[in-house]
């Protein structure tokens, strides 16, 4: 089927609205109408092509929403009609990491999304003959995708998919950093470095959890006054701070943050969210994604002395068992979505997208098709 | 009154049996005759001149047991006549730490600690006028010292305290990094670096816990025969493997461990510990004590793919809590200490103990007075 898409020819170049070939779901896939998709920075870290396993010519996008067109054979879970979101992060249920209990990286497909391609090792995408890759399984940017049944979540009939796209990846993110893999406990202070999307949302995802101080950091003072909303307790402009930044925090949390995040994807900082987190227990817990090759450090003594540091990959959440419940909580009011969409456009507008979010004049775009 | 000790007047010096005075003790206090102390690596690196923190002329000695011979002022806990264990990490159960519930790193004395005092800042040794420092609260290698009340652990009288000295540092430390830190469970693949005291203590520990593969790795194969019977199930000498050390444990724990466990000090190991560990929930805990001003580093992907890097001090265990319960199972059989102990000799023939640890030709010299 012929389909539109935002098509990604080459790094450093500006997306193109091309129609190009869609094939059939084959078994085990499922042809999804995607509703909405909003741009996330991993996107631009592929564009750019300083992403060592970004693929080109692509359909990129990944955090999305939409409606189940067409099953393939030996689909079972979903059906025509079904509102899905996709999962960059699949859940097989069958694999070892999926039945550890320990942890959400379901390693079932990672070999072919890995290579943009399909589970049998083929693309769904061309165009004029030339294969296109997918793009972590999910290619949002194009108003029909192909995607694994295991990698998609079944969400509520009711939810506004221009508005629970942020799900697919930004929110869940951040509030699952929070929830599932630090699990902050009530009253716990709380440090959050960088606030984009991620961070933001680990903001809320500490409100939830009853935290004490939610300090964030970041030096764009713009950022406050939706951080605040959010539950943000203190604001921290590392530029207006005299003197280094870490005992700076370690005493405003009266001796160092309970859990540290990370949210930006800079090792520097890194370091000083594990550095200031409390003695004998405070975690950091490392969600944004660095460059290719670069290093963290610190002394170990930071270690031996009681801290850990640890990382995040989508929340640590499970998607189709719990990213259903995340929509749910939106729903309820429970947390919020709609200040982090500051702009709604178009597909055919997605330069633009890209544009304003590397200016940080967006939080999260959302394009609509 | 005159006392027996090994003074170490001066970094890279043989230590000198001397008569010594000792003051009796102050407040919260408690006068302990030593009866028999074992010599750890951090004695010898301090001694070396390396530890920036270590100050002569001092009365070094960490690991040892005693019994009371006279306690202060305001001391409720203790009586003359109990068995006693030094802490080198105390436990006063009133500091933000110590309630917490989280830690074990009691701050209560720390900077009278670190500074070679008793907690009112003063010392109870000297020599021919001349002030000597106590050594991280303890000193053991004296005939007689002087502790804080806080920092004995008060164990059953009928332990052998030529033998359970050997609880005081090694033994807890690599069992309690097991059981406290890691919080090992049954049927999970364990990797150790280093299979000295510590190391070998991490390895009875795991099996404690109940661990599946119990893996050793050291240089030095005449660890093997003593690591075996305290657990270990696969012994890995990495002379001997070709290509990386990492993939190959990798590949021998089907995955990754569970839980790696430091136990030299060695950066480099540091990271191949976190780096073996396994995908998604992999933990490596540091043990060993680096040199001063080093650094450990590895890709944040590391972390972000789900392995947890963290470390331990005296094992997580809180000393006058949890100490007499280690004690009990050594009594009860359930934990081998004899076997560590490779030579006795009394306090004179201390530098000898020095040596043999530095060739590693001993796990542990037992001193007695």
């Amino acid at each position: 089927m012929k389909v539109k898409a935002a098509v990604a020819h080459a790094p450093q170049q500006r997306l193109t609205i091309e129609q190009v070939d869609l094939e059939g779901p084959k078994a085990g896939e499922v042809l999804v109408e995607i509703k909405a998709t909003s741009v996330c920075h991993t996107d631009a870290y592929t564009l750019s092509g300083a992403d060592p396993e970004g693929l080109f010519p692509a359909i990129l996008g990944h955090e999305g929403a939409g409606i189940v067109a067409e099953v393939g054979p030996e689909v079972k879970s979903l059906k025509p009609g079904d509102r899905v979101i996709p999962l960059y992060v699949p859940e097989c249920r069958h694999c070892k990491f999926c039945l550890s209990g320990r942890t959400n990286l379901c390693q079932a497909i990672r070999k072919t999304q890995g290579q943009g391609m399909m589970p049998d090792g083929t693309s769904r995408f061309s165009v004029g003959g030339t294969r296109l890759y997918h793009y972590m399984g999910t290619s949002t940017f194009s108003n029909y995708t192909v995607v694994p049944e295991i990698a998609l979540a079944k969400i509520r009939e009711d939810a506004p998919l221009d508005k629970v796209c942020l799900i697919g990846c930004g929110v869940t993110t951040g509030i699952g950093a929070v929830i599932n893999t630090a699990k902050v406990r009530v009253g716990d202070n709380v440090v959050v470095f960088g606030l984009g999307a991620v961070g933001l949302n680990v903001i809320q995802g500490a409100r939830l959890s009853g935290a004490n101080m939610i300090v964030g950091v970041d030096i764009n003072p713009g950022k406050k006054a939706i951080a605040e909303k959010l539950g943000m307790t203190h604001f921290v402009n590392p530029k207006e701070v005299e003197g280094d930044l870490v005992p700076y925090l370690v005493d405003l949390t009266d001796g160092g943050a309970d859990y540290a995040f990370e949210c930006i994807g800079n090792v520097n900082v890194m370091r000083q969210a594990l550095e200031c987190c409390h003695k004998g227990w405070g975690t950091c817990v490392i969600v944004g994604v660095a460059g290719a090759g670069e290093e963290i450090s610190t002394r170990p003594f930071q270690l031996v002395t009681g801290r850990t540091w640890k990382g995040t990959a989508f929340g640590g959440v499970k998607g189709r068992t719990e990213l259903p419940k995340i929509v749910d909580w939106y729903m309820d009011g429970k947390i919020i979505l709609d200040d982090f969409i500051t702009q709604v456009m178009p597909i055919e507008e997605i330069n633009t997208a890209f544009e304003l979010m590397e200016e940080g004049k967006a939080i999260r775009s959302v394009l609509t098709f």
